[in-house]
Parts: structure tokens; C-alpha cells; sequence
């Protein structure tokens, strides 16, 4: 059991949501609750009603008669800090403030409302998530953010200055599979900052990987301090918010952060040995790899199943991101020659899929030997897509017959599955139905799959550099 | 009426079809001519067959009773030179040959074949589009080369040496609205090559904007002088497959070209003053903007609707693209403070859209200001995801009435509108109904859209560089 100050508040026995509603923002603190099954007491506090979603309501929290270890504060500033003041009385361990309008309006006086609230929570005991963030995504806790949240876990943890980041980011991930033990969404960072969060992550054992994003950092030498020891353990990809002057002015008003200089940003981020991406798809992409595809041992790449000018696409995209698309092995086409493939002297690597002419044993037989061989380090490889049998039911275990690479040979596959409208023609429902179907096996089977290669190969190629530094 | 050769071969009065079927490829150049209205005769030409799709079929072309302008070949190479003294015989304007496995086997006797094939249609004055290709696609005569091509013809122009690529592109741009005067793929090049279609697409009155994937140039020179003809009179976007090494290897064996130096290309394009682009998706991102948004006079941008780090990282990525996310102006904060706006003082550029919390007036406000400032030069909007009303219907016209800025301002507006699953939540099905009206609407009042701001801003700056040297 961790030591660390988060681990007790990220256990709360009980938690009062302050400002609740039955709708809107209000409810959007509650209803995860039941969604995700939190097992603990959940309490609203809202003086106008007697009751919330079912749920009793007290009108403050010194009202509330068990004890209460956690608070989510989502009323105006302007009520915080009688609030703050409530959770001294009551013992609260820590507050969530969604609230927001302190220091990042640039105002004066919010910012030393922002300051006060400090002051009183620390002279208290009282330990602060945000202000102006949405905290908390804990599956296996059941606590959430907002209603439809993901209710599996897994192994990738997400700190992010925004909360519609983390809303962004854990919707993308999790329609390629990749699943979360926690995300924080911190907000202004007032009295928790993005060291503590990656501190206690780098120690989290439900915790693999690291996604962030940050607009700011408030205390520059020991971040670079923090960064530099949990990538020595695991992964840790970086979204910095504010690169640019604009951006830095929207940091501002955004978290009322100070964006400080790229060139510093860049050398903390290259030393510390994480992996630096510059958007959130960027940041999924690597993260899809990570979850899935995490030991790949170096940057030689067979691609097939493209046809055409895909292919030749596909080699431009993988030899751009620093990928290694080596000749066909001399011996691969021997070995296709002596097993009588017509095209055994044209096809390469890429291997094109309109050379085989539509022969569907001829392409299949050429990525076993890509799987096979000890040149190549990984695969790449275009999904067909779908198409609906005339006859009999769609088969997903023939469909996905052709793929099951890995498993005979061990090599990282990646694959590339898109969602081709053209594939569809008059069969759209079916093609829908049946792509997230496809996905959904794709997760169950542990492949990572990508739109396109070159989305893929920049993922993968960061991934691989990443390994590569760590064994120096 | 143009007087280039081809503008007769893309009016032909009667087609024939051969190698022609009831289904698979065969019947994937005969479909087409029903769905897009061909108003000539098809003549579907396979000596296995008395009748192919409700036509009388004939064994060979010189069966045929009447005149046939145009050919397409889906027969194999073997058959190929009896074809063409058919062809020769019946005197046949054009052939496009889908028939492949030529020089592009990288085979000495199919790389002869090939040339016999050329010898004898020239010597019989017959001109040929391919080999190796997916030809024509051209809505307004009723051609095209498989189901479900878009029947509404635009004033775009696609020229391209992969099919495959053809139909990826039309169908892309299709969904932004992008819509095609003419579309040829061209493969092989072995007779008219890329000089021909684009000194063709220069001339012609039906094309605006004329886009081109090219695998490898058979008269460097020619062609040269062909683009910068080009690029003078119309917007010429170029996308080279082939850049590197692999990619070079790849486009031997799909279209037998040799790619070249890719610095050699990039000084040619760049003196031609064309566009270029690195892949499918900017090629698309960049027609959409010059279809619907083509004069941009600077790069002074604002942006509006997004909240918290997604302006953030608008900001970052419309700066990254080179375009210049100025300060609010002064007089639009002033303005915001007479109307009483609460955050005249915190609201910046990006106006970030959680900071007027959730206050549509507010944003709607600011929208107005920006798109009416003379600093600013372009203005990007993030639309909100749509939500269905709990009593009444979904009005269209309610949700577009804030974004309906351009009609007042005639600035140029970039819409940022993409599928978030997450806004959808219980209502998926109502979502992705939704969502697909929205963008008719969209196109409907001609307004280029994009998922996102990164795609959107690197577009749009291609096309304010391509203005800025226009006006040089």
C-alpha cells in the first residue's frame, strides 16, 4: 500500500458532492457514482433541495452525520470559502473544486480569494484537487466526471491540466482498447501539482504507462527531478499545452499558468528520457502502442495488404518516421518462387495487394514469411475491409483467420483498420455494425490498430526511439 | 470547345466494354454508365456471354454494329494486341486499358508487350488511357468506374496515377462537399501521361482547382513547364508518391515509374508555384478550402468556440501552421465592456468558450466582433456538438443561426465540426443522423469545415502562401 498523500484521498470512504443537482453540470458529479459503482457514501449538499437524484440532500456539509472523507465543490467562488471553512469543521481529508474564476481570470481579487482558500485549507488539513478542473476519473473506485465514462480499467494513467482533455482523451483511447486505472484532471494546481500527480503514478502499481498534459509547471526543478525518475520505470508521454506566444497567453486564462520557454520545455522532456507528442492524437496514438505493442526491438518494417498507390504511400509515410522499409529478403522470394507464386519476382515490401491480383492465399502466404523472418523486427499491416457474404453469415473468425500473425511468430503487428465508407456501398448499416465489431475483437486480441500508416508509423517510430534511449 | 485531343476522348457517343460481366470488375465499369446517366451506347463486348445486365453482348469489338468512339479493356495482357487491331479496325478513338501486368511487373516480355501494344495503336491512330489504370470518372457524361461514385459534378479536377488513390480522394472530398468536374487515373502512362492531363485540365472551363497524385514524370522538362502553365491560371495541388527510397522501389512495381530526386521535385514544384502536399488526407484538406474559401487576404486569425485546452492547442497549432493568432483587440474588449459581457477582461484570442460558461449569448457575441474586426483576416469557429431538445424538434436553422457570421461579414470562416461520440451519450443514433445533416447544411452554405483545427490551420496556410506568391 502506497505512503503517498493521493492514495488515502484517491480511497474515499464517503464522498458529498456540494452543489448538486438533479440535471446539468450538478448531477454530472453523481450519476458515475451508480454508473461506475462507487462502494462508499455518496452525499449531495444543496440547501434548495430535500433530495437529489434519490439521494437525501443536505444543506451543508457540517450537516452530513457520517464522517465525510471527500468533497466535490461545484458552487461559485464566491461560496468557497465558507465551504473550505465547513470541511475544517467536518474533517475532510480533501476537496475537489470544479469551481473556478480565481486566479485565472487575471483578476486581482480572485486571485487572492485563490490564495485564501490556500491558506485556510492548509491551516486546516485540507488537501485541494484543482481549483477550476474536473477532477477525479477512478473506475475501479467508481468515481467518474461525467455520465458514459468507460467502466473497465486498465493499466494507463492520464494527469491533465484540462478536464475536457481528459474527456477527449480517455473517449479516443478507449475506442482503440486502451483503458485507464486513474485521470486527474488538476486544474490551477494550487495545492496538489503535476509533481505530486506524477510522483504518486510513478508508484502507482495499477499503473503502467503515464499520459499528461500540462499548460504549466509551478516548480520547474522539481518537475524535471519527477519526470526524470518515473520515466526510468515506465513510460511517460508529454502533451505540453502553450508552445507558442498565443498559446502561452491561453494558458493564462485557461489554468493561469505561465507556458515558460519551449527550447527549456524540450531539453527537461528529452533528458528526462520521456516521450514528448505534440497533440492529443499524437498522444493516443503513442499511448494505443504502448498498451499494446510496447517491445518492439528495432525499426526494419514489412507492410502488407495495401493496394497501389497505398503502398506506395505507406513507404514514404513509415521511411518519413524514421521507419526501415528494408527490400524483400532474398529468401522470401525464393520460397515463394519454390511454392509456385505467380508474382514472386515483382511483389515486394511494401507488399501491394493489387499485384497478387485480389488472390487472397498469394497475400496471406507473403505475411507469414514477413511475420516469420528474422529481418524484419515488425508488421504492418491493411485490414481488407469487411465485405457481407452472400450467402452464409459474416464469419469474424474467418475474417480475422488471415491476421492471426502474432501468435505463430511473436512479432509486434500492427495493424491499420479504417473506416472505409467506399467498402460499404449499399450495405452502410451492416459495414457499421460489423467495423465495430471488428474493433471490438481487434482490443479482445491485444492488436493496436491505427486509421492509417502514417499515424501509425510516427506512433510506433516514437515508441521504438523511446526503448532505444532507455538502453543506452 | 477545347481543340485538345482529349477533349473529344471525353466525349465519346458510344462505349464498349470488354472483357465485360454480369458482377465483379466486370460489371464495375457498365454500373456506372446506368447510375451517372451516360447518354451514348454501351456496348458490354465477352464472347462467353449473350447478355450482360439486360445488354445484348457482343463477342468481339468489330461485332458491333455501330460506331464505338471509346474502349475500356478489362481483359489480361495475353489477349491485349488482338484488342487493339480490333480496336484499330473499328476505328476506336481511345482505349483505356484497366488490363495490367505490363512493365510494371518489372518482366522483360511484359515490359515488350507493352511496347508492341504502343507501336500498334499508334501506327492505327488509336490513342490509349493506362495501362494499368482505372480511367475516367467524369459525372456530367455519365462515366465512371464503380458503384456508388457521386453523381453531382463540381469544378475539381483529379488527376492521378493510382486508381486506388481516385477513388480514396473523390470519396474523401465528397464528404466535405468537394465535388468533381473530372477524375482520371492514368496508371502506366504509356501514351497520354501527366503532362497531357494537366495541360488538358488547364484549358478546360469546367475546372477550378486541379489536384494530382504522381508516382514518377515521364518528360521531366515538359512537365515542368506544364505546371508552372498550370499553376498560373488555377490552383494546382500536387501530391508525389515515391519520396524516399522504399517508396521509389514501390512505384516501379505499381505504375513502372521512376520517382527521381525528390529535392529536383520540390524546387520544380515549388517554382511552379503549385501546392504541395504530403498526403491523401492534406490533398483533401487543402481542395476543401480552395473549393469553398479560396481568397484569404492574411494570416491574422481568430478563433472562437473551443473550450479550455482545446484553444489552447488551437492556439499552438494554428501558430505552428503559420498563421498569426493576434491579442484581442482592444476596441472588441472596450465593446464587450459597454454590452456589460462579465468577462470582457478575462476573454482573450482564442476566445475560449468555458470561460463565458456554457453563456451562448456571450460566445455568439464574440463570434460577431472577431468575424466584423478589420485586424482580423480569417476567423475559425468551433461549432458545438448538437443536443437534442427535450420537448420540441431539432431546428436546423436555430442550431446554424450562430454561425451564420460570413453572410454579415463576408470574412472567410473556418468551421471546426467533428463526430465526438462523447457529446452523443445515449443518443447515438439521433447523433450520427444529425451530424450527417449538419454537414450537408454545411456544404450547402458553402462552408469549408474540418474535424480539426491542426488539419484546418495547416490547409489554410498552404492557401494563403499560394495567394501570397500569386500576388508576388
Amino acid at each position: 500500500m502506497s505512503t503517498h498523500p493521493l492514495e488515502e484521498i484517491l480511497h474515499p470512504r464517503s464522498i458529498a458532492v456540494v452543489g448538486a443537482s438533479a440535471s446539468g453540470r450538478g448531477s454530472g458529479f453523481i450519476t458515475p457514482f451508480k454508473e461506475l459503482g462507487f462502494k462508499g457514501e455518496v452525499y449531495p449538499v444543496n440547501p434548495k433541495y430535500d433530495e437529489i437524484l434519490g439521494m437525501k440532500a443536505y444543506a451543508r456539509v457540517t450537516d452530513i452525520p457520517g464522517p465525510v472523507d471527500y468533497v466535490i465543490s461545484s458552487i461559485p467562488a464566491t461560496a468557497i470559502l465558507g465551504l473550505i471553512d465547513d470541511c475544517v469543521k467536518k474533517g475532510v481529508k480533501a476537496v475537489h473544486l470544479f469551481t473556478a474564476r480565481f486566479s485565472e481570470t487575471g483578476r486581482k481579487d480572485a486571485t487572492e480569494l485563490e490564495q485564501e482558500l490556500l491558506r485556510r485549507a492548509r491551516q486546516g488539513g485540507v488537501r485541494l484537487i484543482g481549483p477550476n478542473c474536473l477532477g477525479v476519473y477512478y473506475p475501479d473506485m467508481g468515481i467518474g466526471f461525467h455520465e458514459g465514462m468507460p467502466k473497465e480499467s486498465g493499466q494507463t494513467a492520464l494527469i491533465s491540466q484540462s478536464g475536457q482533455v481528459v474527456g477527449e482523451i480517455v473517449d479516443l483511447a478507449a475506442q482503440s482498447g486502451v483503458r485507464f486505472s486513474k485521470a486527474i484532471s488538476y486544474g490551477n494546481a494550487l495545492d496538489f501539482n503535476e509533481c505530486d500527480y506524477l510522483e504518486y503514478f510513478t508508484q502507482d502499481e495499477e499503473t503502467d504507462i503515464i499520459l499528461m498534459y500540462v499548460e504549466g509547471v509551478r516548480e520547474g526543478k522539481r518537475f524535471a527531478d519527477s519526470l526524470r525518475k518515473a520515466a526510468a520505470v515506465k513510460p511517460v508521454v508529454i502533451l505540453k499545452g502553450g508552445r507558442g506566444d498565443a498559446g502561452s497567453r491561453a494558458t493564462a486564462s485557461h489554468t493561469a499558468s505561465m507556458a515558460g520557454s519551449q527550447r527549456l520545455w524540450d531539453s527537461v522532456v528529452n533528458q528526462a528520457g520521456a516521450i514528448s507528442v505534440s497533440d492529443i492524437e499524437e498522444l493516443v496514438d503513442v499511448a494505443v502502442g504502448l498498451y499494446f505493442t510496447p517491445v518492439i526491438t528495432g525499426r526494419r518494417t514489412a507492410v502488407a495488404g495495401g493496394s497501389g498507390g497505398r503502398s506506395v504511400q505507406a513507404a514514404d509515410q513509415c521511411e518519413e518516421a524514421g521507419l526501415d522499409i528494408i527490400p524483400l529478403p532474398e529468401d522470401i522470394r525464393e520460397e515463394l518462387k519454390a511454392q509456385g507464386d505467380p508474382v514472386w519476382d515483382w511483389i515486394g515490401n511494401p507488399a501491394d495487394s493489387s499485384i497478387s491480383m485480389g488472390d487472397r492465399d498469394s497475400t496471406k502466404g507473403i505475411m507469414q514469411l514477413m511475420a516469420g523472418h528474422p529481418e524484419f523486427d515488425l508488421l504492418i499491416i491493411f485490414m481488407r475491409g469487411p465485405r457481407r457474404p452472400a450467402s452464409e453469415p459474416f464469419s469474424m473468425d474467418r475474417y480475422m483467420q488471415r491476421y492471426r500473425l502474432r501468435e505463430i511468430t511473436g512479432k509486434p503487428i500492427i495493424m491499420i483498420f479504417g473506416d472505409s465508407s467506399r467498402d460499404a456501398g449499399k450495405e452502410a448499416e451492416w459495414y457499421t455494425d460489423i467495423t465495430a465489431r471488428i474493433k471490438e475483437r481487434l482490443v479482445e486480441d491485444r492488436l493496436s490498430f491505427y486509421p492509417g500508416v502514417g499515424r501509425a508509423a510516427r506512433a510506433i517510430s516514437k515508441i521504438i526511439g523511446y526503448n532505444e534511449r532507455k538502453r543506452i
